[in-house]
């Protein structure tokens, strides 16, 4: 049922399908969620691969803590309900982008396993590719770097429930990519992502 | 300080920007807000015009009930608060889309001047473009139109705080657009949004 309106106005019956605006950008909308404690390199590592896909043509957005925290979650405490939450919403938000055709680089310490694998089944359900990324710094290593003082502050106290300290961090047991941050260089981390990338199809259509 | 490591893997330091963005999808980033009572033909308009601009190549993406509703805010009902929240949030996400240099139709009756002038203050804060489009049918039109059959559950009490039957619609003052659906075709609201869209330089950099 294609209508013709006028010079170059055209649409058809329903809405543009995922496959249609995929088309549109010469990509696979997918997820790529950086977990990992705080300063082992998530959100070092998503700008590096945001700019090398952008630099590339590629449609890309980031969504971390800077343009979430103050925003859509600016309502949302440190309860584990909370937490719950936050994660919840981010990983709607990321599923809407990635249905977009955006390749969506989320980073969030986002240490439950439960919270994780509600974000994968929501894409999973939706067809929606998904890529967990566990960006892997010994949390020794981390606390070490500390570019906030934000170890030093949960070590005396002065955070409490900090990831890694007195709350825990549960690894992903079975992430599509392990980035060791102390023993590969950013170079190495970006270049692995974009082969992943790749593979997986999200670079092309 | 640029860096070049290995082929065609460069950035410089910083964060990709928004104008980085726009130049890759070659359009701007801008929230074209659609607000009407129930079957004033919001979703019909962005639907086609979102055919419309994929089909010229631009990059876009509808934000409605159908996708928010169930998924992003599934945990707000109702009441005076849930529903400033529900705006919140679409408006907060609205706000990610645009910054992503997508072009975001969001379809939402919202009936409120407050929840509505405060997700354009978010846009205005942000430096990001923002179009109120109302789309302005009649209660009786609209009503008499019904394809839901949302209006007579309304009238027979079978649903409480339906807008314009037992809540108000309170219509923009000073909306950037206002299309008045029985007196103009769907093409023509559609034309009028891409000229819109294009005075306002969203379809170019």
């Amino acid at each position: 049922m294609a209508q013709q309106v006028g010079t170059n106005l055209t649409w058809h019956e329903g809405a543009i399908t995922r496959e249609e605006r995929q088309a549109c950008l010469k990509q696979k909308g997918v997820t790529v969620w950086f977990t990992g404690l705080s300063a082992s390199g998530k959100s070092t590592i998503a700008v590096a691969l945001e700019q090398v896909l952008v630099n590339r043509g590629h449609a890309a957005y980031r969504l971390d803590g800077d343009n979430i925290r103050m925003g859509l979650n600016k309502n949302l405490g440190f309860s584990a309900e909370d937490r719950a939450e936050n994660i919840r919403r981010i990983g709607e938000v990321s599923k809407l982008f990635a249905d977009s055709g955006l390749i969506t680089l989320s980073s969030f310490i986002s240490p439950y396993v439960s919270d994780r694998d509600a974000v994968r089944a929501l894409h999973e359900e939706a067809g929606i590719d998904y890529i967990e990324v566990h960006v892997d710094l010994p949390l020794e290593v981390a606390e070490s770097r500390d570019p906030k003082g934000l170890y030093k502050k949960a070590r005396a106290g002065e955070i409490k429930g900090f990831t890694g300290i007195d709350d825990p961090y549960e690894a992903p047991a079975k992430p599509e990519v392990k980035l060791a941050t102390h023993e590969m260089s950013l170079e190495d981390c970006v270049a692995h992502m974009l082969k992943v990338l790749e593979e997986r199809g999200a670079l092309s259509t």
